[in-house]
């Protein structure tokens, strides 16, 4: 099993959107919250490039980076105020338990993801792959597809889960079967489009069906 | 035409969820945003009570009564950087030269409203409705059903405007027709699914497309 991390396993997403907006205002640049949020999950590298389009106002590649860096210094003033979503840890931990191997991937940088990695209390032998280790961010699947090789699995055997199409998308391009959690904020319909195999409210309403994923949830 | 005001004219759909879910965790309540995006549209004293019993901590009414004032008082400090929506200005400045009357409903406090109004430009001889007017709020239509009076207009002769689905159940049960607009966060198939006739994406994509819904942006 292969998961994202903000907005799959922690609430972060709501605070990305607010920290992006401030930073793009901060340079004089007006999006509504609902176009930003529509696009957390891709990386400030690719979705300001199209936002950007959108309303004219193109960057050059050095701007986006600034843009990049100025949201990252105001999420992390709200980094400690991010919670884990409801059975989070105990869905690890139980996967863990059972035997099902299980790895991270994120688009975040290494300082905003690693509270939240303690928080979610990852053993150290479970695989996280960092943005920085990837050449092409979701949907292209590059990150989940070096999740699947370091757990020695292929990944048209994993589930990917995540609670943003982009997510769903990149399972799609790997021929993973992609589940989608809807504590990001995306509607059900909007996960189904994007070809999620089975929907869940958060990771701990897919804890208490793991048995329609095909896992039994006592690992037998 | 009846607007709803956050979320459909103005871009605070965000900011209320991130002033509920701070209120909340300072009465040490845990609700991931999600859960609040989805019930925002209806008032405090609506939602709560619904989310509260969901995660077994039922209040009285005074305790919720305490957590809207403390939601208000943590929206308060984040108003200022709280702009309209794309084309929110425009459309309703059309809608007054070529003489298609509409109003302003809100169950957003006067306080918190009356700066927004104010940006918006909206003229005196608008009937704006505000929450204490009304006995029930949303997805009961009183608000749209005083607004239509106000304007001299049957509610089933009328265009309903929101963000939200409990605008457009409102508007379903008063007969009216409902717009969705999708700039405050709800994905396209829930505001189809709670019954919009049409959706656009938020104020100045409806001013582009005024024909569909029948009106000739000359007012001819």
């Amino acid at each position: 099993m292969l998961f994202d991390l903000d907005g799959t396993l922690v609430d972060a997403v709501y605070d990305h959107v607010l920290a992006w907006k401030e930073a793009l205002e901060q340079k004089s640049i007006l999006l509504p919250a609902w176009k930003i949020h529509r696009q957390i999950g891709l990386s400030g590298k690719s979705f300001l490039p199209i936002l950007l389009r959108e309303i004219r106002r193109e960057r050059t590649p050095g701007q986006i980076q600034e843009l990049e860096d100025l949201h990252l210094e105001i999420y992390m003033r709200r980094l400690p105020g991010i919670r884990l979503l409801p059975g989070a840890r105990e869905l690890l931990q139980r996967l863990t338990e059972i035997g099902i191997p299980w790895a991270i991937g994120t688009s975040s940088e290494p300082k905003a993801s690693e509270p939240l990695l303690k928080q979610l209390h990852v053993p150290r032998s479970v695989p996280v792959i960092l943005a920085k280790e990837i050449p092409r961010g979701k949907p292209n699947p590059d990150v989940f597809t070096l999740g699947a090789r370091r757990l020695g699995a292929s990944l048209s055997d994993s589930l990917v889960i995540g609670d943003s199409p982009w997510d769903l998308l990149a399972a799609q391009r790997a021929k993973a079967l992609g589940v989608g959690l809807l504590c990001g904020g995306y509607g059900q319909c909007e996960l189904e489009r994007a070809g999620a195999y089975r929907i869940y409210q958060d990771p701990g309403d897919l804890l208490n069906h793991l048995e329609e994923l095909g896992i039994r949830p006592d690992g037998k």
